[in-house]
């Protein structure tokens, strides 16, 4: 079987990614991750998409809240606010370790593809985990005249401001790391993950050169909605599609990716979008999408490679 | 009350500080610790005998060991022990949290210094815990053809070397931190805690414009033996001074420091020696020195204070 690549933001892309490993050889998986939300905190270099994919595909990741590692504690997070840090983001103990790992192998004078690539070894990962840059990219949440980083408006804030626009910093002079255009071009299949379109996968594709490579490639390119019956799985995808004037929809979906989407795989219950898709150029195949075990994951996977 | 400078090791430093801290004004003591044992550790900077000091005045050390976070747990270094690295050096979840924040400000651009000072603050520690430099000085362990890095020979070798020499590497080019040399020339008194000689009050000596200040200071020097009836309540002291051709007794640490030494606290158990060390042109109280307990120590400080 030939190169697939992923485009891949956090949990709803890990649950299909941990599909997706076992119906094909590990190491002919490229995951491209997003690395618009990396944050600095403590000192330490934390990426938390690579987080998610990598925990939930090394089998570690805290099921019932799709990140962070199962069974984690606090001890260190809870001294450091004791320190009078704030703790809002919340970093388990064994969590911290891969964490300080990174960190240490950054200060090094390594790139962070080169931290990835170590840490899926150590953890056992067979498919190759890439950031889509190791320049630093950061998104940044504009609501009204208020600018957030990321993880403000994520985590701290809770997703409450309404998105008026997002913005990738750094992405006009952040190159593709290394072997992400190769892959793309040489790839069977380029899977888009069912993960936030704005804020998942657009930093991705504010590279331009990915985004070029995308349109150009041969491979053929299918797309997992990550919004169901217009609303997300998780997350705020529907709310900040509607805000930034795109529609909550699988066919909004579709439309975003339009340039250099083959198919979109949909839910059942977002049949009635199937004639509007078509109209886009795009194909579809309508599923069930919602992956709530192992099971339902390698299901939607080989949806996804069938197809056509 | 004038100024009260201390010279300090570790664990048997931290015992005598924590009395000293109830019968002084905690302002008015500045504690000169020993940076020779520090290591760097996963990408993070670890200074033991600072970190025992502090968090033994902070209230939070483990009381049984004597070193580390009461009540810690271990879960980022089990992890990172399935990630492959070596976890002899017992990092606690709890005591991470202060390495992370010393690392932090140190890649801030800041000193060691500064990051002593910030960590004192936050932990609500009023004495200024200062360490002998800003520069890298290590302490390496000698053992026949063998040289050890102090906290491989210490804690991963458990000192069961022989130790042939300690050299204490980058002390020719080390500056004392700042305000040390101006607080032993001002002080009221000087104090050698019970720390290992060779081991934890050498390396500071071993900074040539401490050791000079110390022999021309108008303060009052005061040491405690660490080795009470001719071995060492904790650790390799007495082996050590032994292989190192010292004498390992109470007389051994008093002719160790005679060129600064105004006077040694020593254990009622070496009366004997009391004759030997007055030769030295030292003077000699004779106590229990043994601190099982902060009365122990609030009595011994009292001890160290009052005479002559």
């Amino acid at each position: 079987m030939g190169l697939i690549v992923a485009l891949a933001g956090g949990v709803g892309a890990a649950r299909l990614l941990r599909g997706l490993v076992q119906i094909i050889q590990p190491e002919d998986l490229v995951i491209v991750g997003n690395t618009g939300d990396d944050v600095e905190v403590y000192g330490l270099h934390i990426s938390p998409d690579l987080d998610i994919v990598m925990y939930t595909l090394a089998g570690i990741v805290d099921g019932a809240k799709g990140w962070g590692v199962s069974g984690d504690t606090f001890e260190c997070l809870e001294t450091l606010g004791k320190l009078g840090f704030e703790t809002w983001f919340k970093l388990g103990d064994r969590d911290l370790a891969i964490h300080i790992v990174r960190t240490k192998i950054l200060k090094e004078g390594k790139t962070l593809s080169q931290a990835s690539a170590e840490l899926c070894k150590m953890l056992g990962i067979k498919a190759r985990l890439v950031p889509m840059s190791n320049d630093p990219v950061r998104t940044k949440i504009l609501s009204g005249k208020l600018i957030l980083d990321f993880q403000e408006y994520f985590v701290k804030r809770g997703t409450k401001d309404d998105v008026t626009d997002v913005v990738f910093e750094g992405a006009e002079k952040a190159k593709p790391a290394p072997g992400i255009l190769e892959a793309i071009k040489e790839a069977e299949r380029v899977v888009i993950c069912p993960s936030n379109p704005i804020l998942s996968i657009a930093p991705i594709l504010s590279i331009s050169m990915i985004e070029d490579q995308l349109k150009s490639t041969d491979a053929y390119v299918v797309g997992v909605s990550p919004i169901v019956g217009g609303k997300t799985i998780k997350g705020p995808a529907d709310r900040i599609m509607t805000t930034m004037g795109l529609e909550a929809s699988a066919y909004g979906v579709a439309r975003y990716y339009e340039d250099f989407l083959d198919r979109i795989i949909i839910d059942k219950a977002d049949e009635h979008h199937k004639d509007r898709i078509r109209e886009l150029g795009v194909k579809v195949t309508t599923t069930n999408t919602i992956m709530k075990n192992l099971e339902d994951s390698i299901r939607l996977a080989r949806v996804v490679m069938k197809a056509p």
